[in-house]
This record gives structure tokens, C-alpha cells and sequence, in this order.
């Protein structure tokens, strides 16, 4: 664990514009002047539960131990829903508790897991429409800066276990593979619900250094290359290659492979490998 | 007073992607290492003051004191309108004297206003078009940094008051309220020109826990709830709550209440409440 | 130069909302957690090395000394091309070899500049998609932290100069000045590629305290005046002014140039001066 650095980032529905942001930054910094204070983002749809447990399951992995993530995708505040806290393997994840956990949760058992109970550390006065500065902000601190998670809420036991939303596993058949889009970035690069370490290598010709697989969409067939790096083909070539987070990812060289497909997250496709 | 931490936060509109925030942000460091910089929002419409003024109102409330706003809402940038900085209650501004201070001088008397005339601290250069980082982020380092406004500047008197705009007060009849929209946020809720401490109680049906009123707007007329929160009603229900500033707001549950009212910034709506 | 502030500036085409941004910063702070990393920007177009090369020369002038700019527009990742660092009187940049630094190189020879060959600095593992996180961050802190350059890589002599991109000199005529829209900024002004210095002011009518010249710009004709501000003229009127980096602006007072001219990056213009 890093000693020297304590990380807070923040993932919101806000709107990267939003004066909410810098709100919630003030209710860190007062209290862990020396905590650092990173945008993960906040530009998830609003209310969009599911785009946010992605994009923490994708991109929560590399910060280093100890780092403490907010996630305010909170349609429920004010409501009788839950605020919990987690520790999974160094990370720490504070959040309400309406499901933003749910990928996390699948690949890593929580080392230890509350909710919100003690409001020693929470702001004095507690808004109805604003939780993420009341309440998760300055807990954050107090996480980011040693607190306890058992000194912070109420364990959480088989009664009282959290919201988790259904997810779809890929399929992976002898002659094709059905997948899901579960993220769009920002090059318009699809992100699929299976990482590079799930393929069924045996069914892909090895003898090919780089592969050719059908590809059905939406009723349309084309085809793409398995590839190592994006610049492997010309500019508009459909590519299948391995994410910086080890996710399979299917992208255009120097395009936009959502625009020209048409494709959103929550669509599926097919992989054709026979 | 928290001595520990310095905030200093920025409002300009530049546009959230503008390398020129980094510029003031580096003017404000390296004066003062030890600030912690935020962004408050640079979304303001370009010129847009009376949307920048809002803002300050709004969101700066919930700094630790101490916390130094810096407003960049510049159209007369180079000519000879004058630069002020403010001590309000606990809070600093510095901006143009435009009008950006108009809402917060409506609710909190300057405790010391000047106007900049002080070189001291500024850049050495000092450009016609980018004063935000030559003349404001200097002066707002150097006043988190614990320099007197009196040692920055020329206090402003009577004969020197500063640029306001007129604003526009609700009114509460006996059967209606007439209010103005004054801010649309991320999610699209109205932000109206009354606190929720300014409602005339009385005219509300004490004896409903929820109470239901009419809502007239650019000639059509609908009903609102008054909720406590979002989710008191379900997705598609236009509620009226009180927000995290103590502000009232028009909301549609999980939806966006401009796009579906196309409502905007300045349009007026009627509250029927007999 | 700054002793007690390192400043490392991210420049990417990643889009403000994407959360590969704090990956960045996160492989920044935890090698040197004293670091301040500011945002240029991330709104480079998709893969626009040229957009790229032009916010370093005109935004990375006013950082203070030390100061280590990082750009990611990385069409090529994982491929076979380098990455580079160089140092040019005072400022620092890591990037790769793909034409981003053309104009920074051809306003200042580098002191110093290196292809990064030394792993020792770089993360453990190294994805193929992702070098800003893996290489270009973690040896930018190093930089920062005063590890010298000759450490981190191979010198770049006459056969391995870097990639440089073709620029196009603004002509100055006796009639007319024939120019290049370089970059449009948030407020619709046009950059061009001149700076006030380089213009010969004896074409202009220098007993007018405002010189009025002719537009000519895709086969229309307009007419515009120099001013030394925006507010010089009435709202709606075309100027001409000296941006705040000294580089000749084409602006709208309080209007969008580009949408009024329906210009670009890469369009040219001319200005009759006779």
C-alpha cells in the first residue's frame, strides 16, 4: 500500500460542468487536506445505475491500494435506500446501495462491507437532494484518512445484503460467441462484456497471426481482425483487440465504430469463429 | 476558519475543454503552492453574467471559509471596467465589476470591497484579452495566501458602488405565486427565484402531507407535487422540493423538466395555489 | 525557475469525460505526490495531431519553468514508433513521434531530447493500448521529480530526428496577407497563423488609431478593424486583436467568428491591406 498518497475519485451523473463537483471536492479537501482528489468521471447518464457500475468494474483497477471511490449515481436520495461502504482487495467503494456495486462485487468478494450508520463524520446538517456532499464526501475522507470502515456503519450480513441488478454472461458456442456491449468510450470503441482471458483461443485458427471472425449486428454481417493494436490495419478496418484493461473491445482504425455500427450499450453481437 | 486548507475556486466561460483554465490554475500555484484549485463550473454561457451571478449565489455558500471565488465572465475584458474583490461573510470574489457580484451583494453585505489597483501582485505582463490569469488569479493566490484587501486596493464607497443588474423579486398572491426560472441544471430541474423558507405557508393545505398545485407555464397548465425528495413519486411526475442550496426547484421525477416545459433561464411561471 | 512547484500538464484526445484521464493522473501522483497535474486539455479532436501540436505552442508558454507537458494524440499506440522527451528552454514535453511537437520545435531548438528507451521508470506491465498511463505518466513524474533526461532514454541525433508535419507561413503581400486558420476557441475566435510581431505594420494606415482591412474568405469579402480589445467595438462587429499568447485573432465582439464565417482549422483567408 502507498503511504504517501491517499486518492478520493469521484464518479457522478452530475454533468462535468456541474458546481455540484467542486462541492463535493471542498467536503473531501477540508478534511484530508493532503487527499487527492481525481475525476473519474461524470458523465455517466443520469441516473444510469448500470453505466456506472461498469465503468467502476473498468477503470477502478490500476489507481493504486488504498484509494477511496465515490459513486453518486443516486436516483433514490433522500429515499429510505441505503449508503454503504466496501473494501475489496485495497480498493475502497463508498456508494448508495442501488446496485453501482454489482460488477465489482462479482469479480471481488468484499474483504469487509457496511452501511452508513455513524454520523460522527458527516456534514452537520444533511440535505434531502444532496448526499454525495452530505454524507459519502466527507466519509470518503475519513476512509481515505485511516478510519475504520467497522467504526463508519453496521456490518452487512446475508439479511442485509446489497442490490445487485441481473447481468448478462457471455456465451461462448463452438461455432459463435454472444456478447454484449456494455460501454461506449469516448473514440466510439465498443466495450464487450468479456475479457481476452475468457476467449475459447482453440476455436480461433491459430495458424493465422492475425484471425478474421464474422461479426453479426443488428441483422447485418461483417467482418474484423483479431489485432494486437489499433494501428495494426488502415484507418476504417473493424479491429477485435484487447483493452488497456484486458476487455475485449471492438473498434475502426482512427473511427468510430459506434457511429458506423449504430451501436449503444445494452446492444449484443455475435462473434462468428467457425 | 479552516487554516489548514485554502480553496480556491474558478467560474469563468471559457468552456470546460479551454486550455486557458490551466493557466490560471498554474497563475494561482505557483503563488501558492499549498491552494487546492477548483473548478466550479466553466460552463457559464459565453458573456451570460446574470448566469455566472447566479452560480456564486448558489454554490459557493458550502466552502470552508476563507475559500477564494474567482469569477471570469469577462465581455469588457481590456477596457476600462474596473476589477473588484470582496469579502463576504467568510467568502472572497474577485471578478470584473459587471454585475457577477449582483445576488450575493442582494443577501450579504460586503464586509470590504476594493478595487484593484495594486500591481503588486500581479503578473509582470499584463495582456488586453486574458486578465483571468495576469490580474485575478494573482490576486486571489495572494488573498488565500492571507494579504489584506486593503494592501490590493482602493476601497470602493458610495460614490463608487458596483455594476448591478435589476433583478426580479417573486410575488405571492392569495391565489398564485409568480416566480421566474433561473437556472437549469444538469439534470434539468428549474431552479426558481424563491428559497423554500420564502413560500407563504399558509396558502398550502397543511392538511396534505404531499400538497398539489397548479403550474402555468408559457400558456398551458399542469399539476406539481410538493415532495421532499426525488423519489417520493414515481418516473414522469413533475414535483416541486426544495433543493440542496435550500432553493426551490421543478423537477420531473428521473426525467428532465426543461426539455419536457421547454423551459429555460428567464422564462417566468405562474405557482396556482388556491 | 520554481523550486517549490512541479507542474505536469496532461494534453489528450480522450474527451473531458473519460475516465482514462484519472489513470493518468493517478500514475502521476503516486511516484511524486507533490505534483501538480493540470489539464490542458482533452478536447483534442480524435487522433488531430496538428490541433495537438498547436494548444502546446500557444498554451504551454506561460507555465513556469520545470514545467512537464504530457500529449497523448496516439494514433499509432502500440505500434513501432517512439516515444519521445524534450527539453526547450525551460519546458519540458514527453509525447510520441508523430508530429505533436512541429511547432514547439520549430519556435525552440531543443536543448535536450531523447527517445525513452530506459524501462526503469515506466509501470511494471505495459498494455498495448495505453502508453499515456504506462509509460508517458510515470516517466513525466520522474521528469518532474528532477530525474535527467539522459537517464530515460537514447539521445535523438541528425538520423533520428523526430516527425515533423508540414506547416504553411503566413504570406505578407503588398496588397494582401495571405493566412491560415490554425485553431478556434471556445468563443468562436479564430487563431491564425501569425503572430502581431511578425505583421508589417507599415501596410496599415497607421494614422488611423484603428485601421479597417479587408476580409476575403471563401469567395465573400467583409471588412474588419483592429482593436487592441473585444470591447473596442459593438456587440456583432468583426476585429481583428492580439490574442492573449500575442497571436493575431479574427473575433466577433461578443459573436462566434466561427459560425458566423462558417470557418475551421486548416481554412485560409486573406486580409487586403491596400
Amino acid at each position: 500500500m502507498s503511504h504517501n498518497i491517499r486518492i478520493v475519485t469521484l464518479m457522478t451523473d452530475f454533468g462535468t460542468d456541474s458546481p455540484y463537483i467542486a462541492a463535493m471536492k471542498a467536503a473531501v479537501c477540508e478534511r484530508l487536506p493532503q487527499a487527492v482528489v481525481l475525476d473519474l468521471t461524470h458523465a455517466i447518464p443520469p441516473q444510469d445505475i448500470r453505466q456506472g457500475a461498469f465503468v467502476w468494474r473498468e477503470f477502478t483497477g490500476t489507481f493504486p491500494d488504498g484509494t477511496v471511490n465515490i459513486g453518486v449515481v443516486d436516483p433514490g436520495v433522500g429515499s429510505e435506500r441505503r449508503i454503504i461502504a466496501a473494501r475489496c482487495g485495497g480498493r475502497f467503494f463508498v456508494c448508495p446501495d442501488n446496485g453501482l456495486m454489482t460488477y465489482i462485487l462479482q469479480e471481488n468478494p468484499p474483504d469487509e462491507m457496511i452501511e452508513l450508520t455513524n454520523q460522527t463524520h458527516w456534514r452537520p446538517e444533511i440535505s434531502n437532494t444532496f448526499h454525495g456532499r452530505d454524507i459519502m464526501a466527507p466519509v470518503a475522507a475519513a476512509i481515505a484518512g485511516n478510519v475504520p470502515l467497522f467504526e463508519l456503519g453496521t456490518p452487512l450480513d446475508n439479511k442485509t445484503s446489497p442490490v445487485l441488478f441481473p447481468t448478462t454472461q457471455p456465451l461462448f458456442g463452438e461455432t459463435e460467441w454472444q456478447l454484449e456491449i456494455l460501454y461506449v468510450d469516448h473514440f466510439g470503441n465498443l466495450l464487450l462484456n468479456a475479457t481476452v482471458d475468457m476467449l475459447p483461443q482453440a476455436r480461433l485458427d491459430k495458424s493465422a497471426h492475425n484471425p478474421v471472425v464474422g461479426i453479426s449486428f443488428h441483422g447485418q454481417e461483417t467482418n474484423a481482425v483479431f489485432v494486437s493494436h489499433y494501428s495494426c490495419r488502415e484507418a476504417g478496418h473493424l479491429v477485435l483487440l484487447e483493452g488497456s484493461g484486458g476487455r475485449l473491445e471492438l473498434a475502426v482504425v482512427n473511427g468510430n465504430a459506434s457511429e458506423q455500427l449504430s451501436a449503444k450499450p445494452g446492444d449484443r453481437l455475435t462473434v462468428l469463429v467457425s
